[in-house]
């Protein structure tokens, strides 16, 4: 029974991939190989897995799935193409333009037909309330996307790191989680558990994320270590190095974007990977994979709540 | 009765306006003062009206009406916003840089923040297909802004700037009709014959406010004349004017966005108000109105038709 699951789950996956693929083939190609990559780079599985197994949980019509979990990940994908705009625009600040004006444009477009294919296939799953839920979400991660805009300069502490990865990334995990019940038995319990755990899974995933950005296993690969530091970004192990070493300048330099050199944030990131922070940030990604589990255990014991924890063990153990 | 609908109308119009507002007040106010300028600069009620005639039409729920308009104003505003960006952008390519980064990153986050309102008031008209209609609108503007950003330096003729005009302003006008008989009777002749007008009116209405443009009436607004020529933008009356003029070397600089002075500029926006592009651009009015007018003698002789046929003889003798 446990093993017809997940082999029927990730049967399913390749359907999403085929119904976000045919989103983007009849769109200017020109930006839509841009957007297709972005999309299956990220493409972890993770999220459209959560929604098949709350949706099988909630007996949701499997048609109605395919088109919902494709529109969460065409939504996620609208809202890094501008996300990245952003991030980059700030670093213009004092650098050099990295962004040619015309990538600009680009980015732009190549985002707001991605917000118009995640509502395409959002309004396909035939429920008025999943647009809702998509329109609050969006709306929750470009506010957190703005206050973190307007941070400039203001020390970052934990609270609003938190409130930043809840609105960019966790946000769309009690979407992916919460929309499946809303589509199947819709009932409020067994909702508003599919959404907390959402949140603590997402919160666990980006921490977890954020710590694996220190660490040598992922150098040889696209970024190099530290590279969300080197954009100027404080993320957990840095927050937490930060609050035992108070008076480093680096800080305010990198607060300020100005004052500090290639050399001074290479020493940073060896003095962080060193520190207790790495190990300071991966109690916090087990602390909220031990409030997913503690959500799970007030659901019926079925072979899907089983697959849920199995997953929450994987985020916790990735970093291991 | 004649006078009861007119009234009747224009005081639902601020009631589509306090929804707006309504919407717009719990963002964060920094990016949302320029927002709510944006929407009530622009704010005509031609857009609304048309909403709200068609309604009473189909006998469509009057708060759904409120909700259906205030959100197409609000989908138009998100892809003003994000259109300035483009249009910005694209400067820049030779021009100093005018968009510092910081506005670029908040008009890309306004115009997002839009959006999720948009959606959020499309979907508070409990019609799911009111949400496909809206991702077809937003998927179809966003092609032809695409199409626009990629004609750099290829020669500007007629059909693309009615592909352009229809993508860009009339798409949000076929909007505002067809989905106002989309809520109320659904039936297909009138949804289509509405949806006819307001691509003919649409239409008719963009061209006016181009040639609008070259107006010496508009002059001492916000606007200088010929505003648009000299963001190298081409609308109907230069496009008639080097149709006559095609020898003319300042067409080859300004689509190329090099080699031309202000003096330049100035003496080609002369020539063209001084020459047949403006007649003729009218006729184009007239034409689109004329058409807009045989689509109405389809429907029934009712006082809203009557409103329609009033609408569209104010759009033809606004440049008289």
């Amino acid at each position: 029974m446990h093993m017809t699951l997940i082999k029927s789950i990730s049967e399913q996956i390749p359907e999403i991939e085929a119904r976000i693929r045919a989103q983007l083939t009849d769109k200017p190609s020109l930006l839509m190989t841009d957007l297709e990559q972005l999309i299956f780079r990220g493409w972890r599985n993770l999220r459209p897995t959560l929604t098949l197994i709350f949706g099988r949980m909630s007996d949701a019509d499997p048609e109605a799935l395919i088109n919902l979990a494709a529109a969460i990940e065409m939504l996620s994908a609208a809202t890094l193409v501008h996300d990245d705009l952003v991030d980059v625009a700030d670093q213009r600040h004092t650098g050099p333009t990295i962004n040619p004006s015309f990538r600009t444009s680009a980015a732009v477009l190549a985002g707001d037909l991605a917000f118009a294919a995640a509502a395409q296939l959002a309004a396909a799953t035939n429920w008025v309330a999943v647009m809702q839920k998509f329109s609050e979400t969006l709306q929750f991660i470009v506010s957190g996307e703005i206050t973190h805009m307007f941070r400039n300069g203001q020390g970052v502490d934990r609270d609003s790191y938190y409130h930043w990865i809840h609105a960019k990334t966790a946000s769309l995990f009690e979407l992916a989680c919460e929309t499946a019940i809303l589509i199947g038995t819709q009932e409020d319990e067994t909702m508003s558990l599919a959404r907390q755990f959402g949140y603590q899974i997402g919160m666990a995933y980006q921490i977890s994320n954020d710590i694996r950005d220190f660490s040598s296993d992922t150098a040889n690969q696209e970024k190099p270590i530290g590279s969300s530091l080197r954009q100027g970004i404080l993320s957990l192990p840095a927050i937490y190095y930060f609050e035992s070493h108070p008076e480093n300048p680096l800080l305010h330099s990198l607060l300020h974007k100005n004052g500090h050199s290639q050399e001074d944030l290479d020493g940073l990131i060896v003095a962080i990977r060193q520190s207790k922070a790495v190990e300071r940030s991966l109690d916090e990604v087990r602390a909220f994979g031990q409030r997913g589990r503690e959500v799970l255990m007030r659901l019926p014991n079925t072979p899907e709540r089983a697959e849920l924890e199995q997953l929450i063990g994987q985020i916790i153990t990735r970093n291991d």
